[in-house]
């Protein structure tokens, strides 16, 4: 642990990926304590279908 | 906030689905109070292969 | 299932989450055709020391 | 209720979710007094792109 | 991973939630052949005025 | 949208957790490409009696 879930939109890139989880980690572990190779972090991704801010699909939009 | 996630089956269509964040966007908003706008609504499909009750999955069945 | 979380601040009454499990459960079995006996709601409160939004906790707003 | 998730990485067999399901409900059942009927799993499958220990994809390693 | 995570409603002992992990962490280890020591278990409690099923709160029954 | 969010066991102080959000969305801003404003964080909080890792609770080690 720590355990971060990251959800968002689908549609971001394997690099930008790459960065998220790498800068998420570094953050996280700073600023709590934890060892590095203690904090996971997993990414869902949601399809604009499947969103809504103020009852409104963001495929709608 | 409030952040509402709502887990099921696949194979709704979309216009379900956008009847179902319309009418649970309005029933979070009255009930707690919060405006409309705030109120985040998530939609997480399952496969029947992925979702069991009482020990036996959905695709068995 | 259908299986519906609800994270918001804490705070709400005991009437209001009675109202808002009601309202939420018929928004959704109407809109995705579930009968009422399956749809499960959860209620998940969180502090304001643990909600951010734009990166500021809405304990310190 | 209770409620189960279990997230793992994308890979496995129908017949190894099938016995997922029923051994771990029959795990929840016995140890916290719950029947079995009541048990509800849901698996939920990632891509090796989408976690990351320590700061790095599973699918960069 | 994987991760597994049990909500239930508050009130089981520690005896009980000892059981609980060390029998889940077990069927999860065996069923989908992860080591036991990559298996990670969150205990969630609900109260009863936090959990309705068909529209209807545990603490109203 | 993105929503984050991030479970630990308790102890942190709120200058840790100020600090935390504080990272974590620049850290989730910059790498996918969201407005700072529209990044949600939400820290949840276990306690010791309620994770377990290779099958051992955290309170028992």
């Amino acid at each position: 642990m720590p355990y971060v879930t990251v959800k968002m939109l689908e549609g971001r890139t394997d690099e930008q990926k790459k960065a998220l989880v790498e800068k998420v980690t570094a953050a996280v572990s700073e600023t709590v304590g934890a060892p590095t190779a203690n904090v996971h972090v997993i990414i869902e991704e949601m399809k604009k279908s499947h969103l809504a801010v103020g009852g409104k699909l963001k495929s709608e939009q």
